[in-house]
Protein backbone atom coordinates (compact mmCIF):
# COMPACT_ATOMS: atom_id res chain seq x y z
CA UNK A 1 0.00 0.00 0.00
CA UNK A 2 1.62 3.54 -1.22
CA UNK A 3 0.44 6.04 1.45
CA UNK A 4 0.10 10.19 0.87
CA UNK A 5 -0.10 12.33 3.49
CA UNK A 6 -2.66 14.65 3.19
CA UNK A 7 -2.38 17.27 5.93
CA UNK A 8 -0.10 20.27 3.88
CA UNK A 9 -2.87 21.99 2.02
CA UNK A 10 -3.10 25.40 2.12
CA UNK A 11 -6.99 24.97 1.49
CA UNK A 12 -6.80 24.07 5.38
CA UNK A 13 -6.80 27.20 7.08
CA UNK A 14 -3.89 26.80 9.13
CA UNK A 15 -1.72 25.59 6.79
CA UNK A 16 -2.88 28.79 4.50
CA UNK A 17 -1.78 30.66 6.77
CA UNK A 18 1.89 28.88 7.52
CA UNK A 19 2.58 29.41 3.74
CA UNK A 20 1.67 32.85 3.47
CA UNK A 21 3.62 33.79 6.57
CA UNK A 22 6.16 31.09 5.82
CA UNK A 23 5.76 29.35 8.83
CA UNK A 24 8.59 26.84 8.57
CA UNK A 25 8.09 25.38 11.86
CA UNK A 26 4.17 24.73 11.24
CA UNK A 27 4.79 22.84 7.80
CA UNK A 28 7.85 21.03 9.29
CA UNK A 29 5.38 19.52 12.09
CA UNK A 30 2.79 18.35 9.84
CA UNK A 31 5.64 17.24 7.76
CA UNK A 32 7.62 15.34 10.83
CA UNK A 33 3.53 14.07 12.13
CA UNK A 34 2.79 12.34 8.96
CA UNK A 35 6.59 10.84 8.58
CA UNK A 36 6.13 9.26 11.61
CA UNK A 37 3.23 7.91 10.48
CA UNK A 38 4.71 6.00 7.83
CA UNK A 39 3.32 7.61 4.98
CA UNK A 40 5.66 7.25 1.60
CA UNK A 41 4.85 10.65 0.15
CA UNK A 42 4.14 14.16 1.69
CA UNK A 43 1.88 15.56 -0.40
CA UNK A 44 2.43 19.40 -0.84
CA UNK A 45 -0.48 21.77 -2.03
CA UNK A 46 -0.45 25.38 -2.55
CA UNK A 47 -3.66 25.76 -4.84
CA UNK A 48 -5.35 28.28 -3.16
CA UNK A 49 -2.67 30.95 -3.37
CA UNK A 50 -3.62 31.89 -6.58
CA UNK A 51 -0.16 33.51 -8.58
CA UNK A 52 2.09 32.53 -6.28
CA UNK A 53 1.61 29.22 -6.44
CA UNK A 54 4.71 28.19 -8.24
CA UNK A 55 6.66 29.76 -5.36
CA UNK A 56 4.76 28.77 -2.49
CA UNK A 57 4.83 24.86 -3.75
CA UNK A 58 8.86 25.00 -4.23
CA UNK A 59 8.96 26.61 -0.75
CA UNK A 60 7.37 23.87 1.08
CA UNK A 61 8.66 21.21 -1.11
CA UNK A 62 12.24 22.67 0.48
CA UNK A 63 10.69 23.31 3.93
CA UNK A 64 9.09 19.54 4.16
CA UNK A 65 12.23 17.88 2.61
CA UNK A 66 14.73 19.76 4.88
CA UNK A 67 12.83 18.29 8.32
CA UNK A 68 11.96 14.60 6.68
CA UNK A 69 13.72 12.30 4.26
CA UNK A 70 10.34 11.25 2.25
CA UNK A 71 9.27 12.86 -1.30
CA UNK A 72 6.69 14.59 -2.14
CA UNK A 73 3.93 14.12 -4.29
CA UNK A 74 3.27 17.50 -5.52
CA UNK A 75 -0.14 18.32 -5.92
CA UNK A 76 -1.27 21.36 -8.41
CA UNK A 77 -3.23 21.86 -11.65
CA UNK A 78 -0.39 24.54 -12.92
CA UNK A 79 2.08 22.56 -15.00
CA UNK A 80 4.37 26.00 -14.18
CA UNK A 81 4.10 25.66 -10.61
CA UNK A 82 4.63 21.44 -10.66
CA UNK A 83 7.50 22.17 -12.80
CA UNK A 84 9.22 24.30 -10.34
CA UNK A 85 8.73 22.37 -7.41
CA UNK A 86 10.20 19.77 -9.12
CA UNK A 87 13.30 21.09 -9.96
CA UNK A 88 13.79 21.81 -6.43
CA UNK A 89 12.86 18.51 -5.12
CA UNK A 90 15.35 15.62 -3.84
CA UNK A 91 14.63 11.97 -5.01
CA UNK A 92 11.61 10.75 -6.95
CA UNK A 93 8.60 12.32 -6.27
CA UNK A 94 5.02 12.11 -7.48
CA UNK A 95 3.25 14.58 -9.80
CA UNK A 96 -0.61 15.18 -8.69
CA UNK A 97 -2.13 15.12 -11.38
CA UNK A 98 -2.75 14.82 -15.51
CA UNK A 99 -5.57 14.10 -16.51
CA UNK A 100 -6.87 13.30 -20.25
CA UNK A 101 -7.83 16.52 -21.05
CA UNK A 102 -5.71 17.70 -23.82
CA UNK A 103 -3.97 20.84 -22.57
CA UNK A 104 -3.63 19.77 -19.27
CA UNK A 105 -2.05 15.99 -20.72
CA UNK A 106 0.42 17.87 -23.06
CA UNK A 107 1.57 20.18 -20.60
CA UNK A 108 1.46 17.81 -17.17
CA UNK A 109 2.63 14.76 -18.16
CA UNK A 110 6.32 15.27 -20.21
CA UNK A 111 6.66 16.30 -16.32
CA UNK A 112 7.34 13.08 -14.98
CA UNK A 113 9.38 11.83 -17.87
CA UNK A 114 11.79 15.05 -17.31
CA UNK A 115 12.52 14.42 -13.28
CA UNK A 116 11.66 10.96 -13.43
CA UNK A 117 8.68 11.58 -10.96
CA UNK A 118 5.96 9.14 -10.61
CA UNK A 119 2.43 10.72 -11.26
CA UNK A 120 -1.49 10.06 -10.43
CA UNK A 121 -3.21 10.12 -13.72
CA UNK A 122 -7.38 11.20 -12.74
CA UNK A 123 -10.08 9.21 -15.18
CA UNK A 124 -11.29 12.49 -16.94
CA UNK A 125 -11.06 13.80 -20.28
CA UNK A 126 -12.08 17.11 -22.29
CA UNK A 127 -15.94 16.36 -21.32
CA UNK A 128 -15.42 15.79 -17.74
CA UNK A 129 -15.46 12.70 -15.57
CA UNK A 130 -17.59 9.66 -17.26
CA UNK A 131 -20.75 8.66 -15.57
CA UNK A 132 -20.28 5.26 -16.22
CA UNK A 133 -17.38 2.94 -14.98
CA UNK A 134 -16.85 1.89 -18.50
CA UNK A 135 -15.99 5.00 -19.83
CA UNK A 136 -14.02 5.41 -16.82
CA UNK A 137 -11.79 2.53 -17.25
CA UNK A 138 -11.20 3.52 -20.94
CA UNK A 139 -9.91 6.99 -19.93
CA UNK A 140 -7.49 4.77 -17.52
CA UNK A 141 -6.65 2.89 -20.43
CA UNK A 142 -5.97 6.01 -22.80
CA UNK A 143 -4.04 7.55 -20.01
CA UNK A 144 -1.46 4.50 -19.32
CA UNK A 145 -1.56 4.37 -23.74
CA UNK A 146 -0.20 7.87 -23.71
CA UNK A 147 1.80 7.91 -20.70
CA UNK A 148 3.76 4.43 -21.93
CA UNK A 149 4.88 6.03 -24.74
CA UNK A 150 6.33 8.89 -23.17
CA UNK A 151 8.31 6.20 -21.86
CA UNK A 152 6.79 6.57 -18.23
CA UNK A 153 6.97 2.98 -16.47
CA UNK A 154 2.98 1.19 -15.29
CA UNK A 155 4.58 1.08 -12.00
CA UNK A 156 4.97 4.69 -11.94
CA UNK A 157 1.23 5.82 -13.11
CA UNK A 158 -1.49 5.63 -10.01
CA UNK A 159 -4.64 5.97 -11.67
CA UNK A 160 -7.04 7.41 -9.79
CA UNK A 161 -10.91 6.83 -10.84
CA UNK A 162 -11.73 9.78 -9.12
CA UNK A 163 -14.35 9.56 -6.22
CA UNK A 164 -17.99 11.44 -6.59
CA UNK A 165 -20.01 12.09 -3.50
CA UNK A 166 -22.67 8.92 -2.59
CA UNK A 167 -24.93 12.26 -1.40
CA UNK A 168 -25.54 13.21 -5.08
CA UNK A 169 -25.78 9.79 -6.87
CA UNK A 170 -26.54 6.43 -4.54
CA UNK A 171 -24.39 4.63 -7.37
CA UNK A 172 -21.27 6.95 -7.02
CA UNK A 173 -19.56 4.13 -4.72
CA UNK A 174 -20.27 1.67 -7.23
CA UNK A 175 -18.84 3.45 -10.23
CA UNK A 176 -15.15 3.71 -8.30
CA UNK A 177 -15.49 0.18 -6.91
CA UNK A 178 -15.91 -1.29 -10.80
CA UNK A 179 -13.63 1.44 -12.31
CA UNK A 180 -11.05 0.08 -9.83
CA UNK A 181 -11.65 -3.81 -9.93
CA UNK A 182 -11.42 -3.12 -13.89
CA UNK A 183 -8.04 -1.59 -13.27
CA UNK A 184 -6.78 -4.43 -11.52
CA UNK A 185 -7.87 -6.97 -13.91
CA UNK A 186 -7.07 -5.03 -16.92
CA UNK A 187 -4.15 -2.81 -16.70
CA UNK A 188 -1.87 -4.73 -14.69
CA UNK A 189 1.55 -3.26 -13.16
CA UNK A 190 -0.47 0.04 -12.95
CA UNK A 191 -1.86 1.66 -9.67
CA UNK A 192 -4.81 2.64 -8.44
CA UNK A 193 -5.06 5.57 -5.64
CA UNK A 194 -8.08 7.33 -4.45
CA UNK A 195 -8.70 10.58 -2.53
CA UNK A 196 -11.25 8.85 -0.14
CA UNK A 197 -12.96 11.70 1.40
CA UNK A 198 -15.08 13.32 -1.27
CA UNK A 199 -17.26 10.27 -1.11
CA UNK A 200 -18.89 11.74 1.88
CA UNK A 201 -19.26 14.87 0.94
CA UNK A 202 -22.78 16.39 1.84
CA UNK A 203 -23.20 13.75 4.13
CA UNK A 204 -22.80 13.53 8.23
CA UNK A 205 -20.69 11.55 9.66
CA UNK A 206 -17.98 11.52 6.51
CA UNK A 207 -15.21 9.43 8.55
CA UNK A 208 -17.29 6.54 9.22
CA UNK A 209 -17.70 6.35 5.50
CA UNK A 210 -14.38 7.16 4.42
CA UNK A 211 -13.31 4.34 6.13
CA UNK A 212 -16.09 2.17 5.36
CA UNK A 213 -15.24 3.49 1.65
CA UNK A 214 -11.29 2.64 2.24
CA UNK A 215 -11.61 -0.72 2.75
CA UNK A 216 -14.18 -1.55 0.07
CA UNK A 217 -11.64 0.14 -2.36
CA UNK A 218 -8.81 -2.27 -0.79
CA UNK A 219 -11.25 -4.87 -1.31
CA UNK A 220 -11.84 -4.23 -4.83
CA UNK A 221 -8.05 -3.45 -5.72
CA UNK A 222 -6.64 -0.37 -4.62
CA UNK A 223 -2.95 0.46 -3.49
CA UNK A 224 -2.56 3.77 -2.92
CA UNK A 225 -4.23 6.28 -0.84
CA UNK A 226 -4.26 10.28 -0.21
CA UNK A 227 -5.53 10.22 3.57
CA UNK A 228 -4.80 12.05 6.95
CA UNK A 229 -2.33 9.58 8.14
CA UNK A 230 -3.29 10.94 11.73
CA UNK A 231 -6.78 9.48 11.45
CA UNK A 232 -6.15 6.81 13.97
CA UNK A 233 -9.15 5.04 13.33
CA UNK A 234 -9.17 4.86 9.56
CA UNK A 235 -5.36 4.26 9.90
CA UNK A 236 -6.25 1.02 12.34
CA UNK A 237 -8.89 0.15 9.60
CA UNK A 238 -6.00 -0.38 6.72
CA UNK A 239 -4.27 -2.40 8.65
CA UNK A 240 -6.58 -4.49 9.41
CA UNK A 241 -7.78 -5.07 6.20
CA UNK A 242 -4.24 -5.44 4.91
CA UNK A 243 -4.42 -8.86 7.03
CA UNK A 244 -7.61 -9.71 6.20
CA UNK A 245 -7.19 -9.46 2.49
CA UNK A 246 -4.05 -12.14 3.15
CA UNK A 247 -1.46 -8.77 2.30
CA UNK A 248 0.24 -9.21 5.90
CA UNK A 249 2.15 -12.45 6.00
CA UNK A 250 1.07 -14.09 9.91
CA UNK A 251 -0.11 -10.75 10.66
CA UNK A 252 2.53 -9.39 11.42
CA UNK A 253 1.87 -6.41 10.64
CA UNK A 254 -1.18 -6.15 12.74
CA UNK A 255 0.22 -7.16 15.70
CA UNK A 256 2.94 -4.92 14.98
CA UNK A 257 0.54 -2.08 14.84
CA UNK A 258 -1.14 -3.17 18.10
CA UNK A 259 2.10 -3.30 19.92
CA UNK A 260 2.95 0.26 18.88
CA UNK A 261 -0.29 1.01 20.63
CA UNK A 262 -2.06 2.38 16.99
CA UNK A 263 -4.90 0.10 16.53
CA UNK A 264 -7.34 1.91 19.41
CA UNK A 265 -8.16 0.21 22.67
CA UNK A 266 -9.11 -3.93 22.19
CA UNK A 267 -12.81 -3.54 23.20
CA UNK A 268 -13.60 -7.22 23.54
CA UNK A 269 -15.95 -9.06 21.92
CA UNK A 270 -19.73 -9.77 23.17
CA UNK A 271 -20.09 -7.77 26.08
CA UNK A 272 -22.72 -9.12 28.32
CA UNK A 273 -25.69 -6.21 28.44
CA UNK B 1 -29.52 -7.27 4.67
CA UNK B 2 -31.17 -10.42 6.66
CA UNK B 3 -29.32 -9.64 10.08
CA UNK B 4 -29.78 -12.48 13.52
CA UNK B 5 -29.02 -11.47 16.85
CA UNK B 6 -26.28 -13.55 18.32
CA UNK B 7 -26.70 -12.55 22.06
CA UNK B 8 -28.86 -14.86 23.92
CA UNK B 9 -26.28 -17.94 23.68
CA UNK B 10 -25.51 -20.01 26.97
CA UNK B 11 -21.54 -20.07 26.19
CA UNK B 12 -22.09 -16.41 27.58
CA UNK B 13 -21.50 -16.32 31.23
CA UNK B 14 -24.54 -14.33 32.03
CA UNK B 15 -26.90 -16.03 29.90
CA UNK B 16 -26.30 -19.63 30.57
CA UNK B 17 -27.19 -18.47 34.31
CA UNK B 18 -30.40 -16.98 33.15
CA UNK B 19 -31.31 -19.55 31.88
CA UNK B 20 -30.23 -22.50 33.89
CA UNK B 21 -32.45 -20.30 36.35
CA UNK B 22 -34.92 -19.71 34.20
CA UNK B 23 -34.78 -16.16 34.53
CA UNK B 24 -37.39 -15.17 31.69
CA UNK B 25 -36.74 -11.08 32.30
CA UNK B 26 -33.04 -11.23 31.58
CA UNK B 27 -33.68 -13.49 28.65
CA UNK B 28 -36.99 -10.77 27.62
CA UNK B 29 -34.65 -7.91 27.86
CA UNK B 30 -31.96 -9.58 25.86
CA UNK B 31 -34.72 -10.17 23.18
CA UNK B 32 -36.07 -6.23 23.32
CA UNK B 33 -33.32 -4.79 23.00
CA UNK B 34 -31.79 -6.74 19.88
CA UNK B 35 -35.55 -5.96 18.13
CA UNK B 36 -35.59 -2.63 19.22
CA UNK B 37 -32.01 -2.39 17.42
CA UNK B 38 -33.67 -3.91 13.75
CA UNK B 39 -32.74 -7.20 13.94
CA UNK B 40 -34.73 -9.81 12.05
CA UNK B 41 -34.11 -13.28 13.97
CA UNK B 42 -33.18 -13.73 17.01
CA UNK B 43 -30.76 -16.34 17.66
CA UNK B 44 -30.90 -18.61 20.71
CA UNK B 45 -28.34 -21.28 21.66
CA UNK B 46 -28.32 -23.78 24.90
CA UNK B 47 -25.42 -25.84 23.42
CA UNK B 48 -23.40 -25.91 26.39
CA UNK B 49 -26.56 -27.17 28.27
CA UNK B 50 -25.46 -30.75 27.76
CA UNK B 51 -28.27 -33.29 28.35
CA UNK B 52 -31.04 -29.96 29.14
CA UNK B 53 -30.74 -28.85 25.51
CA UNK B 54 -34.36 -29.78 23.56
CA UNK B 55 -35.65 -28.02 27.25
CA UNK B 56 -34.17 -25.00 27.35
CA UNK B 57 -34.17 -24.08 23.62
CA UNK B 58 -38.10 -24.97 23.67
CA UNK B 59 -38.10 -22.56 26.95
CA UNK B 60 -35.82 -19.85 24.94
CA UNK B 61 -37.74 -20.10 21.91
CA UNK B 62 -41.46 -19.78 23.89
CA UNK B 63 -39.66 -16.79 26.58
CA UNK B 64 -38.29 -15.08 23.78
CA UNK B 65 -41.57 -14.92 21.41
CA UNK B 66 -43.64 -13.85 24.46
CA UNK B 67 -41.47 -10.93 24.39
CA UNK B 68 -40.74 -9.70 21.44
CA UNK B 69 -42.89 -10.13 18.05
CA UNK B 70 -39.73 -11.35 16.03
CA UNK B 71 -38.86 -15.26 14.40
CA UNK B 72 -36.31 -17.29 16.03
CA UNK B 73 -33.04 -18.61 14.70
CA UNK B 74 -32.62 -21.84 16.59
CA UNK B 75 -29.03 -22.70 16.77
CA UNK B 76 -28.06 -26.51 17.71
CA UNK B 77 -26.55 -29.11 16.39
CA UNK B 78 -28.49 -31.56 17.69
CA UNK B 79 -31.65 -32.37 15.80
CA UNK B 80 -34.07 -33.48 18.48
CA UNK B 81 -33.54 -29.98 20.08
CA UNK B 82 -34.58 -27.76 16.96
CA UNK B 83 -37.30 -30.30 16.40
CA UNK B 84 -38.66 -29.65 20.00
CA UNK B 85 -37.98 -25.74 20.14
CA UNK B 86 -39.65 -25.44 16.21
CA UNK B 87 -42.31 -27.50 17.56
CA UNK B 88 -43.20 -24.74 20.28
CA UNK B 89 -42.03 -21.95 17.75
CA UNK B 90 -44.34 -19.13 15.91
CA UNK B 91 -43.63 -17.78 12.57
CA UNK B 92 -40.92 -18.63 10.10
CA UNK B 93 -38.20 -19.79 12.16
CA UNK B 94 -34.50 -20.03 10.98
CA UNK B 95 -32.54 -23.79 11.81
CA UNK B 96 -29.20 -22.88 12.51
CA UNK B 97 -27.28 -25.25 11.22
CA UNK B 98 -27.78 -27.76 8.84
CA UNK B 99 -24.14 -29.33 6.79
CA UNK B 100 -23.33 -31.84 4.12
CA UNK B 101 -22.20 -34.15 6.97
CA UNK B 102 -24.17 -37.23 6.40
CA UNK B 103 -25.59 -37.70 9.27
CA UNK B 104 -26.49 -34.43 10.43
CA UNK B 105 -27.84 -33.63 6.94
CA UNK B 106 -30.49 -36.58 7.00
CA UNK B 107 -31.78 -35.36 10.39
CA UNK B 108 -31.28 -31.96 10.44
CA UNK B 109 -32.62 -30.84 6.78
CA UNK B 110 -36.02 -31.98 6.79
CA UNK B 111 -36.77 -29.96 9.98
CA UNK B 112 -36.54 -26.85 7.70
CA UNK B 113 -40.16 -27.78 5.34
CA UNK B 114 -41.43 -30.07 8.13
CA UNK B 115 -41.80 -26.35 9.72
CA UNK B 116 -41.64 -24.65 6.68
CA UNK B 117 -38.61 -23.08 8.41
CA UNK B 118 -35.28 -21.24 6.26
CA UNK B 119 -31.76 -22.59 7.45
CA UNK B 120 -28.39 -22.03 7.24
CA UNK B 121 -26.36 -24.26 5.69
CA UNK B 122 -22.68 -24.96 6.44
CA UNK B 123 -19.99 -25.09 4.15
CA UNK B 124 -18.93 -28.67 5.84
CA UNK B 125 -19.24 -32.35 5.02
CA UNK B 126 -17.63 -35.27 6.84
CA UNK B 127 -14.05 -34.39 5.43
CA UNK B 128 -13.96 -31.26 7.07
CA UNK B 129 -14.58 -27.63 5.97
CA UNK B 130 -12.59 -27.57 2.89
CA UNK B 131 -9.59 -25.55 2.59
CA UNK B 132 -9.72 -24.62 -0.24
CA UNK B 133 -12.35 -21.53 -1.88
CA UNK B 134 -13.54 -23.64 -5.09
CA UNK B 135 -14.36 -27.20 -2.90
CA UNK B 136 -15.81 -25.23 -0.10
CA UNK B 137 -18.36 -23.48 -2.93
CA UNK B 138 -18.70 -27.07 -4.71
CA UNK B 139 -20.03 -28.08 -0.81
CA UNK B 140 -22.48 -25.35 -1.19
CA UNK B 141 -23.48 -26.43 -4.48
CA UNK B 142 -23.96 -30.06 -3.21
CA UNK B 143 -26.20 -28.25 -0.23
CA UNK B 144 -28.67 -26.27 -2.45
CA UNK B 145 -28.64 -29.43 -4.75
CA UNK B 146 -30.02 -31.24 -1.82
CA UNK B 147 -31.72 -29.07 -0.31
CA UNK B 148 -33.87 -28.07 -3.19
CA UNK B 149 -34.66 -31.62 -3.75
CA UNK B 150 -36.42 -31.64 -0.65
CA UNK B 151 -38.63 -28.79 -1.49
CA UNK B 152 -36.87 -25.98 0.54
CA UNK B 153 -37.04 -22.69 -1.56
CA UNK B 154 -33.53 -21.45 -2.10
CA UNK B 155 -34.66 -17.94 -0.82
CA UNK B 156 -35.08 -19.90 2.64
CA UNK B 157 -31.05 -21.21 2.69
CA UNK B 158 -28.75 -19.34 3.78
CA UNK B 159 -25.30 -20.84 2.81
CA UNK B 160 -22.10 -20.13 5.61
CA UNK B 161 -18.72 -20.13 4.24
CA UNK B 162 -17.44 -21.20 7.36
CA UNK B 163 -15.15 -18.21 8.56
CA UNK B 164 -11.88 -19.44 10.32
CA UNK B 165 -9.40 -16.97 11.98
CA UNK B 166 -6.47 -14.89 10.04
CA UNK B 167 -3.95 -15.72 13.04
CA UNK B 168 -3.67 -19.54 11.86
CA UNK B 169 -3.70 -19.28 8.07
CA UNK B 170 -3.10 -15.56 6.54
CA UNK B 171 -5.30 -16.46 3.81
CA UNK B 172 -8.57 -17.47 5.37
CA UNK B 173 -10.56 -14.34 5.02
CA UNK B 174 -9.57 -14.17 1.19
CA UNK B 175 -10.74 -18.04 1.01
CA UNK B 176 -14.19 -17.08 2.74
CA UNK B 177 -14.78 -13.93 0.19
CA UNK B 178 -13.80 -16.02 -2.82
CA UNK B 179 -16.20 -18.55 -1.39
CA UNK B 180 -19.06 -15.38 -1.28
CA UNK B 181 -18.53 -14.10 -4.60
CA UNK B 182 -18.88 -17.85 -6.01
CA UNK B 183 -22.24 -18.08 -4.35
CA UNK B 184 -23.56 -14.87 -5.45
CA UNK B 185 -22.19 -15.60 -8.98
CA UNK B 186 -23.26 -18.97 -9.45
CA UNK B 187 -25.85 -19.69 -7.16
CA UNK B 188 -28.49 -16.80 -7.79
CA UNK B 189 -31.52 -17.16 -5.08
CA UNK B 190 -29.60 -18.01 -2.20
CA UNK B 191 -28.70 -15.88 0.25
CA UNK B 192 -24.95 -15.56 2.29
CA UNK B 193 -24.73 -15.54 5.70
CA UNK B 194 -21.63 -15.26 8.29
CA UNK B 195 -20.88 -16.03 12.33
CA UNK B 196 -17.93 -12.74 11.42
CA UNK B 197 -16.14 -12.96 14.64
CA UNK B 198 -14.37 -16.11 14.37
CA UNK B 199 -11.41 -14.25 11.83
CA UNK B 200 -10.22 -12.46 14.53
CA UNK B 201 -9.78 -15.33 17.35
CA UNK B 202 -6.37 -15.31 18.39
CA UNK B 203 -5.62 -11.22 17.84
CA UNK B 204 -5.74 -8.87 19.69
CA UNK B 205 -8.70 -5.69 18.77
CA UNK B 206 -10.83 -8.15 17.84
CA UNK B 207 -13.58 -6.02 17.12
CA UNK B 208 -11.72 -3.64 14.84
CA UNK B 209 -10.85 -6.99 12.32
CA UNK B 210 -14.71 -8.13 12.65
CA UNK B 211 -15.91 -4.62 11.36
CA UNK B 212 -13.52 -4.37 8.82
CA UNK B 213 -14.28 -8.53 7.72
CA UNK B 214 -18.26 -7.07 7.71
CA UNK B 215 -17.78 -4.26 5.40
CA UNK B 216 -15.05 -6.78 3.36
CA UNK B 217 -17.90 -9.82 3.36
CA UNK B 218 -20.95 -7.49 2.40
CA UNK B 219 -19.17 -6.24 -0.61
CA UNK B 220 -18.33 -9.78 -2.36
CA UNK B 221 -21.80 -10.14 -1.77
CA UNK B 222 -23.26 -10.73 2.22
CA UNK B 223 -26.54 -11.07 2.51
CA UNK B 224 -26.90 -11.73 6.04
CA UNK B 225 -25.18 -11.81 9.47
CA UNK B 226 -25.24 -13.32 12.33
CA UNK B 227 -23.71 -10.44 15.09
CA UNK B 228 -24.59 -8.51 17.71
CA UNK B 229 -27.10 -5.75 17.28
CA UNK B 230 -25.93 -3.70 20.19
CA UNK B 231 -22.29 -3.40 19.00
CA UNK B 232 -22.88 0.38 17.75
CA UNK B 233 -19.12 1.03 15.70
CA UNK B 234 -19.91 -2.16 13.88
CA UNK B 235 -24.00 -1.60 13.30
CA UNK B 236 -22.84 2.23 11.68
CA UNK B 237 -20.28 0.48 9.35
CA UNK B 238 -22.93 -1.91 8.09
CA UNK B 239 -25.21 0.96 7.27
CA UNK B 240 -22.27 3.13 5.93
CA UNK B 241 -21.38 0.01 3.33
CA UNK B 242 -24.62 -0.89 2.20
CA UNK B 243 -24.80 3.34 1.22
CA UNK B 244 -21.25 3.00 -0.41
CA UNK B 245 -22.47 -0.01 -2.05
CA UNK B 246 -25.57 1.44 -3.93
CA UNK B 247 -27.90 -0.44 -1.21
CA UNK B 248 -29.43 2.93 0.36
CA UNK B 249 -31.38 4.90 -2.68
CA UNK B 250 -31.04 8.16 -1.88
CA UNK B 251 -28.72 7.39 1.35
CA UNK B 252 -32.17 7.36 3.27
CA UNK B 253 -31.56 4.30 5.61
CA UNK B 254 -28.23 6.47 6.66
CA UNK B 255 -29.85 9.83 7.08
CA UNK B 256 -32.68 7.76 8.78
CA UNK B 257 -29.97 6.14 10.90
CA UNK B 258 -27.91 9.74 11.47
CA UNK B 259 -31.07 10.91 13.08
CA UNK B 260 -31.59 8.58 15.37
CA UNK B 261 -28.05 8.94 16.56
CA UNK B 262 -26.73 5.83 16.44
CA UNK B 263 -23.96 6.38 13.60
CA UNK B 264 -21.67 7.68 16.57
CA UNK B 265 -20.68 11.32 16.83
CA UNK B 266 -19.35 13.63 13.88
CA UNK B 267 -15.83 14.12 14.44
CA UNK B 268 -15.42 15.95 11.36
CA UNK B 269 -12.45 15.71 8.58
CA UNK B 270 -9.03 16.93 8.00
CA UNK B 271 -8.86 18.47 11.96
CA UNK B 272 -6.25 20.64 12.40
CA UNK B 273 -3.36 19.13 13.77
Amino acid sequence: MITIGELINTSRKAVGEAVRTRDAARIQDLARHQAEAGVDYIDVNAGTLVGEEPEALTWLVRTVQAAVDKPCCVDSADPAAVDAALAAHRGRAVVNSVTLEKDRFERMAPLAPKYGARLVALCMDDRGIPVDARYRFEVANQLVEGLTAMGVARDDILLDPLVQPISTGTDNGLVVLDTIRAIRDQLPGTHVVCGLSNVSYGLPNRKLLNTAFLVLAMAAGLDAAILNPLDEEQMAFLTATRALLGQDRFCRGYLGAHRRGVLGGDKGISKEK
